[in-house]
Formats: structure tokens, C-alpha cells, sequence
């Protein structure tokens, strides 16, 4: 029997961690892929790799692309990213962190990934939930993404390939995502979230992704084992 | 009177030359969209700049990607490129010269560059008659491509865009777009459609590309004004 390969999106925070960890479960060998676009929170593609280590991935592809070209987020310009908002707070706008057809630029390169190496299923980590306002994080722009790449490849017009959008969390609150990732073994305390972290991991502790992972370990009744930087600890 | 905005990919090539000329005649300010993403016939980027200074645009962002990590293409790998086929035997089958998903990745950061430079329309000079087969060429890929780009934008759920992906050369034959091209003033010899162009921009004479543009020069009662390489002039 031949194995199944799935490209998974691994950005070194939780949900894509949870998000390889599932497709392991279902039997897919995984080819992970990062990007490396400038962000300013950079100890993410450290955590990536560690991931990727932890997945055993067959392959794992870090992509250089500079989105610093087009500015305007606080992820990759000179923009301060917000700090101590609530839930509530996040849900009334989208954020100054959202980064311009970000998802739409990762799908893409991951379906010239998926065609070359001829997986069927690409796994991303995107929530509607916890989601902070993010458009390409909405079930209908997964919907309509699928059927455009289903017509896009060399692959699907041969019929050697059906893509399929994978996103299991998109429905999930951000505490049944930790709990089920305890349950497949993800370990992370190798994982970072958040928007500003220090060059070697430690969390900010304040900003949205901050906020909204100490929330969800909290709900879900789990140590939270993230690095948070000194002064959050002082508080 | 606000001045009206529009995204043109400019490969360097005849085709996107032609597409940013009609976007002139219709009143938009160009911003011109190129990729430095380890093509071998790098000679179209010295061409896209020529072409984007003939049309006076407003801004010309090259951006580079590295689709050379997914290999798999004459136009990216150490792969020959096909020489001297006729239009039949290109019609025949997708050729090695398909880069995977490169349409989907292209019209992802000019997407981005859209919503940042608040334009409402992408050109992209694809063209479903001569255009070697080519998945991501196709009326139908484009129209789902539009369809997603309309979900996947903080601009769109706003209400502040509703993106058009423009392909205005989408049904005409390589004569009728070189014949158009010249009334609108296209100065064909600074473009370059060779897949295997010397660095100084020589064509080769025998790729598809050439083939297709020799044929649309003919047919159009036109002169080609192609550089092409001495091996040709000597056949």
C-alpha cells in the first residue's frame, strides 16, 4: 500500500502543531512547509522545525518569500502589534496582525507542493472561531479555495489528484484544540504563538495569540507550559 | 477624480506587454507586478523594467520567490526545454515548461498588492487559444480564481473592493493580440517570450514560446522585431 502524503502548514504555533500531530493520526506521512516572510516574531520558524522533528515529517520545506514588499501589517512592518485586548475587543475588527492574502499566498505555494510531490490533502491550521477577524480564516474562503486549486494544477486536470482543503480545527474552541493535541502527544512546550516574541521564544504574554492561548489553556484545565518573558511573570 | 488603480503582472513578455497597454487605454494607472522566482530566461526581468517605464507606471514591485524548491519544471530546473514542436504537438499534452500552481501563486501576491494599493482589478495576460496548455490558464480556473480572491480580503468583507481578475487576451489569437498591441503602441522589441533567452535577451528561436510568436507575427502581416540568436539567422 502506498503511504498517504499530506502537505500540512506549520507556522511553530499550536493549532498547526495540533494540525500535524491529526494528520499523523490518520495515517499521512507529512510534508511540512513554512515560510519564511519576514515576520517579525522569527523564534516561529524555530518552533517549526522542532515540529517538524517532533511530526517526523519526510520532508519539511522552509520558503523564502518577502511580504515586507506590500507592508501594512503589524506582523511584518514597523507597526506596533496590540496589546491586553480581550475576546470581545478582538472579535469588533480586523487587526492591525492581519497580513494581506497571507493564507492565500501559503495555500498557493502549498498546492505547487502538493502537485509536485503528489499529495492529495493540505492541512492548515486556520479556526473561525478564536480567529481574531482573519477574512481568509472563514469556511466559505476555504470553500471557494478548493474549488479554484481543484481547477488550478496539472495534477487535477489528469485526474491523478482531488485536493481537498483540510482544516479540522476551524470549528474547534481553542481549549478542545489543546485537549485533543494532549491526547495525540503534541508537545508544547516547543510551539510559540505569539505576535512579539523574543528571538529565542519567549512569549509577550499580552498580545491577541498571547491572550487567546492562555485562555484556551486555562479552559481546557492544562498546564501552560509556554516561556512568557520576565516581565509578565513580575506582573 | 479619483485615478483608477490596477495590478498588471509583467512577465516581460509579449503578452503582458499587450495587457498593460490596454490597461492604459482604459484609464488605469499601472502598478506592474513581477517575480525574480529562478526562472532560467532571467533576460524577462530586464525586459518587464523596459516595459514598465514604456508604461509609465506608477510602481513596479519585483518580487522574489524561490519556486526552484519545488523543481519539477524546464522553466525553473535542469530540465531541456522542448524545441521545434508544432502547434499540434503542443496542444497534445501539458508541457514540461508548466511551473506547478505558478498562475495561483502570481495572482495570490498581486491580490496582495491589490488590497495594500487599494485596486480593484489584476491584469494577467493568460490566453486559453495559444497557451500551450496550461491548467491555470483557463476561463474556468480564472473565474474560481475571482471567486475566492472575492472572500479572501479585509477590503472585500469591508466592502471596499470587489476584485475583477481582468485577462482581456483570454479568447484572441497571438496575431490579433500583436495587431491590437501595435495600435496601442506596443513597442514589441523590448519584450522577450523566449523560454530560453540568452542573458542579453537573444531568443532562441525553437522553444514553444518562439514558435507561438513567430506564427503570431506572420499571420498578423507584421515584422517581428525579435532579437533572435545567430544559430537562428544562420539556419
Amino acid at each position: 500500500m502506498t503511504t498517504k502524503r499530506a502537505v500540512v502548514l506549520l507556522s511553530g504555533g499550536l493549532d498547526s502543531a495540533t494540525v500535524g500531530a491529526i494528520a499523523r493520526s490518520e495515517g499521512f506521512d507529512v510534508l511540512a512547509l513554512s515560510f519564511d516572510y519576514g515576520q517579525r516574531h522569527r523564534a516561529e520558524l524555530d518552533a517549526a522545525r522542532s515540529i517538524a522533528t517532533a511530526l517526523s515529517a519526510a520532508d519539511h520545506k522552509i520558503v523564502g518569500i518577502d511580504l515586507r514588499t506590500f507592508g501594512n501589517s503589524a506582523l511584518t512592518a514597523d507597526i506596533a502589534v496590540p496589546k491586553d485586548r480581550d475576546a470581545g475587543e478582538m472579535a469588533n475588527e480586523i487587526p492591525i496582525t492581519y497580513v494581506p492574502a497571507r493564507n492565500t499566498i501559503f495555500l498557493s505555494f502549498a498546492l505547487a507542493f502538493a502537485e509536485v510531490a503528489r499529495a492529495n490533502d493540505i492541512f492548515i491550521g486556520v479556526n473561525a472561531l478564536d480567529y481574531s477577524g482573519y477574512p481568509d480564516c472563514r469556511p466559505e474562503y476555504l470553500a471557494a479555495y478548493q474549488a479554484m486549486a481543484r481547477l488550478a494544477t496539472k495534477a487535477a486536470i489528469e485526474g491523478s489528484q482531488q485536493l481537498e482543503i483540510r482544516a479540522p480545527l476551524l470549528y474547534m474552541s481553542k481549549a478542545d484544540i489543546i485537549k485533543l493535541g494532549t491526547d495525540l502527544g503534541v508537545d508544547y512546550s516547543i510551539t510559540v504563538s505569539c505576535y512579539d516574541a523574543s528571538p529565542t521564544g519567549e512569549a509577550c504574554g499580552h498580545c491577541d495569540s498571547c491572550v487567546l492561548r492562555m485562555k484556551g489553556f486555562t479552559e481546557a484545565g492544562l498546564e501552560d507550559c509556554t516561556r512568557y518573558a520576565r516581565q509578565r511573570e513580575a506582573l
